[in-house]
């Protein structure tokens, strides 16, 4: 088998790797349908998060199973499954306060770029659907892996409820999803933050009411604006940089909410500070396994179509452009077709 | 008229001040029955929070109106009335989604350590009772101005609920009052961290069912073996420095929810750890206005007790002993009688 595994910034290859097993009887090996390059891939690709050694990437993934382990009760081959980027058992205490990606057994995936993948845990990280989806489906069932599970999760964090204002910072797939997201839960007006006119139409497409091209305080005094002078209800942050945090606070009104799903890379909260904004704060890693089977129905369903975020489609052994791409924002998200006929 | 007035650190002088008067048509000129020195009057006293010039001090007061401004509509001379330490207009957008102390109109209230003073925005800021309060409830009246506000705001922003586990961070008043509000509003098992024997005991009396006298990294360790291992579903943050609020999201479990209202001094919060805690966040200066009905009704009706946190009583002008006291910890709170008669 042939999978995908950085070695160093820019330097992704796609190369033979021992097929994956069974290595633990709670464990399913299943074979991918598609795969796709995250927003989070491109810091260990751009080395801002430096890795260690060489390192099999991909954490988004659906597929079919093929075998599963003796311990395995609902996860059956043959069935189509999503999946988390985060395993959980789904049944320690945590799990069930809905925060399976901090589940006491956690594993974050990877090695999904790939045509076979093992699943920890399978019973708790993977949702069956009901039947064998139709094809022009797997794209927008592939984003509930991660990408759409977290838009979700952005926008359920920061509270958004039939009526709210939102504000969307990041224009990056999960902020796009975000947007879909706010717009699915019913705010009013979904304000999203955006200088790309591809992204901007996406954005419009999936919801968004508003289209805000300043950034830092303009950013900030454009949305208060649009807010009767005081900050949206709900505000969704994307990106995890400093400027995008703080962008993100300022721009909520007193008492309203941030939802932070952009993984921070050195950006910090000043509290004597934070304290006087009267902001919610909560955010992490989404617990994308809570969210799967509401999303997996409304895909099913036909009423939210995430999949659209794939504006570049190529086959797995071409998965180093797909980071190229979306490294020089040529591409919003690329998906891949482990058998290259796509 | 004297009032206190504090000249630089550890020197309160109770001197010859000019009488307040109304300055807006929209002010109020109350006549106190009882202030008290708060927990954040000792950051100035103790030079931390720098003063640039002679303060009037105080911020928590009850009494009786002695004139209202032209505009001043349903604050009557004559009634009693409870204030926040925080003024209100009650009417605008910000004050309509609950959060006064965010108030378009604001300003944070001094000098109420005198027998007489302004309040600004009277018909929003003060709330009067239905009828003369008996004397002995003018404790209780006294600390929903601010110390018994900012715990229920604690416990609020921390999300308490019927049968939740609850950790108090903080034994000062505040701290000892998010304890009684916790009970008050259902929790199962509250845990208070504390070292001081008389505190200690006013916690359990107020609803503790658990005291952790460990701090720091044992602190937190002694509150999940409590907590199945995970954290605790609130905890309220009751003291405003790094250690405290590093303490208060540790104990947190994921998912859960940390109110915190010890105003931060020198605190920080570094977003790629916080990430991966799953914790919400919510806090700030305690919009005592929107909880003051609830609260006044609580007090008459004789559920709650709130002014056994004050275990000093002195006539005002010994106002520096009062601040001495608690700075010594020799006091958890002092009360202040203008009339120097008790």
């Amino acid at each position: 088998m042939r999978g995908t595994v950085l070695y160093g910034p820019r330097d992704v290859r796609f190369e033979e790797r021992e097929a994956p097993r069974i290595l633990k009887p709670t464990d399913a090996i299943i074979r991918v349908s598609a795969a796709c390059v995250c927003g989070s891939d491109l810091w260990p690709y751009r080395g801002i998060q430096p890795i260690e050694r060489p390192t099999p990437m991909g954490h988004e993934y659906c597929g079919i199973v093929e075998e599963v382990g003796k311990d395995v009760r609902t996860i059956k081959p043959g069935q189509f499954v999503i999946g988390s980027f985060a395993t959980s058992d789904n049944t320690c205490a945590i799990c069930k306060h809905g925060y399976q990606s901090s589940c006491l057994q956690r594993e974050f995936m990877s090695a999904a770029q790939a045509p076979f993948l093992r699943v920890p845990l399978a019973d708790g990280t993977l949702v069956p659907t009901s039947g064998m989806p139709s094809e022009d489906l797997i794209p927008s069932l592939l984003t509930l892996s991660d990408v759409m599970g977290t838009g979700w999760f952005a926008a359920d964090a920061a509270n958004v409820k039939p009526g709210s204002t939102v504000a969307v910072v990041g224009d990056g797939a999960v902020g796009l999803l975000g947007v879909l997201s706010a717009k699915q839960m019913g705010a009013e007006r979904i304000i999203a933050m955006s200088r790309h006119a591809t992204r901007q139409k996406l954005a419009r497409e999936f919801g968004a009411t508003d289209i805000v091209t300043e950034r830092g305080e303009e950013g900030i005094a454009r949305i208060k604006e649009l807010t009767k002078g005081i900050g949206a209800d709900s505000v969704l942050e994307c990106v995890g940089t400093q400027q995008s945090m703080t962008q993100a606070i300022n721009s909520t009104r007193p008492g309203g909410y941030v939802g932070f799903v952009g993984v921070p890379h050195g950006a910090s909260l000043d509290l004597g500070q934070f304290f006087y904004t009267h902001v919610h704060l909560h955010g992490g890693p989404a617990p994308v396994r809570r969210h799967l089977p509401e999303l997996i129905k409304l895909v099913l369903d036909g009423k939210i179509n995430p999949g659209k975020v794939f504006d570049l489609t190529l086959p797995l052994d071409q998965v180093a452009e797909g980071y190229r791409a979306m490294d020089e924002r040529r591409a919003i998200k690329a998906l891949l077709h482990p058998n290259g006929t796509k």
